[in-house]
């Protein structure tokens, strides 16, 4: 089989870092970035890694979808407020039998982009992952790194571990990172939302990264109870979760090098969140599958008023 | 019946306001402030008010309770975190037949001191005022102004309107303060919840003030929300509140002139809040009683964690 030539739309610290791993390797990875273009392009991507630093001197970067080459897989690792642009990018760079690898966090975005793509394959990964940019181009990978892959179904089942992924699994394994197959990407994307929703969110109401958090006895009993309500919604939508993984993340979470959420980065930055993706999404599907959700409702209503109101500076 | 004498313990915004009004009418008042003292003792309290601004120019103000007189009423305007000093100051300055206001918000006070100056009278006197300090012995009156005053008895029960409730609210009422009686402390008590919950903890929480919290829907939708679960408690704890005012009490908000209310104002400015009294005594008291309060327990939780983390500099 011949190497596959990747796209990365959105080179931030998620997009940035695992395309600079499978460029370092050999593939031919493509960069769609927009800010740090001119910088990437004479300065390469520096990657800063609890598994090592590097620097990769020579990156193919565009600022231009329609200077891209068609590639076999576009990996999307946009912030998902940005997926409006993802129809026309899509468009022109996805091959005619091309993957589409969704890398961004909450629920919905595999069924929406398939719709706009079909009948190609999209695959969800998952990135259990501390990693944010810290200046153009430069990127601080802190701690974990694992994915999870699964594939999209148009009616939402289980779909195995189907060939797709297994190609995928295989580029990601050999650029050295650790990949987890799934059969049922609904059951991927509820598990991460386990450990989303609790510390993405909390990290904005209270101000405090995910040790602070999880010293606190009320912000911890707080994590937990909506540990606990993720679960309830996922078992809702016939995505049962094991309790034992739900106990798990706490302890996951004490282990973490203290971390700042992308969420709390967005907002301190005074850039719009991953309300709906993270929050609006899971807690809808929920609702609507019966579940009851108290604290996701209300921690989702909070998010979305201080990102209504206190994101841009003019808007007050 | 001779003139009665007042002290005033806490000379802050309410304190300051209603003992002004009591003082100016000619009743005989005695103030015991802390850091304002020399100022009020030199400058007077200057009340600036929607009714009319006026000057208190000779005010008999104290540092220490040691040198103030016994009086026939004690009105407790300290803020509740406070109240540690209170049974020492109590024990000087009240009269063997003396009564007790709690000026205070929340649950719980009445009966705390009641068991400390037994068999004396304790009364409630809620006050639905939109009132700030502004400077030293300066304070601003922006909105209402009415209080409930109901009794303490010691099993809880109501009990109707007593000689005690009458005599004071007949000096109130002389002072130009409009005074409603109440039968049923405990009634009173969640009916001031009712307000005091979502928007004391939402302002901190979301920091904002009352319109941005009425004016945006979602935070709307938690404010009616959390009224719902105040009075799911109240009726839990046997004092029903009737729909009506909790639905008026949303309108009720919308009228008001924008207001930031005091545990903003605490927070803000790095003093602790009164996070016991307005949410752990209701939410305890709710859920010993069997209601279910997730809403207010999380929004509790919340304002614990900033209380303990972000109220002192020195302790992060």
């Amino acid at each position: 089989m011949a190497v596959k030539t990747y796209a990365i739309v959105g080179t931030g610290a998620v997009g940035g870092y695992y395309g600079a791993k499978l460029a370092r390797c050999g593939l031919d990875v493509h960069f769609l970035a927009r800010g740090d273009y001119r910088h990437i392009r004479d300065h390469g991507l520096a990657i800063e890694s609890k598994d090592g630093d590097f620097l990769l001197p020579h990156v193919n970067v565009y600022d231009d979808a329609d200077r891209m080459p068609a590639c076999d897989v576009v990996a999307v690792a946009l912030k998902t407020t940005a997926n409006g642009i993802l129809p026309s990018i899509l468009q022109k760079i996805l091959k005619k039998d091309g993957v589409v690898l969704v890398m961004q966090n909450g629920l919905g975005w595999e069924e929406r982009i398939a719709k706009t793509v079909s009948p190609r394959a999209v695959l969800g990964v998952l990135c259990f992952i501390c990693v944010s940019k810290i200046g153009p181009g430069r990127i601080r990978h802190q701690d974990f790194g694992h994915v999870t892959m699964a594939q999209h179904t148009s009616d939402g089942s289980a779909s195995g571990i189907t060939s797709q992924i297994r190609e995928i699994a295989g580029d990601f394994t050999k650029a050295g990172i650790s990949v987890q197959m799934s059969p049922d990407l609904g059951t991927a994307r509820w598990k991460k939302l386990v450990w989303n929703v609790p510390y993405s969110g909390l990290s904005v109401v209270l101000s405090a990264a995910t040790d602070a958090i999880n010293k606190n006895p009320d912000s911890r009993a707080l994590a937990a109870a909506l540990m606990e309500e993720v679960g309830e919604g996922a078992r809702a939508c016939g995505h049962p979760i094991e309790q034992s993984f739900v106990n798990q993340m706490l302890e996951y979470t004490d282990r973490m090098i203290p971390y700042v959420p992308s969420m709390r980065l967005d907002f301190d930055n005074r850039r719009h969140m991953e309300v709906e993706s993270i929050f609006g999404e899971p807690v809808r599907a929920a609702q609507k599958a019966g579940a009851k959700v108290p604290l996701m409702e209300m921690l989702y209503r909070e998010l979305k008023f201080l990102d209504e109101e206190k994101v841009t500076v003019s808007k007050s």
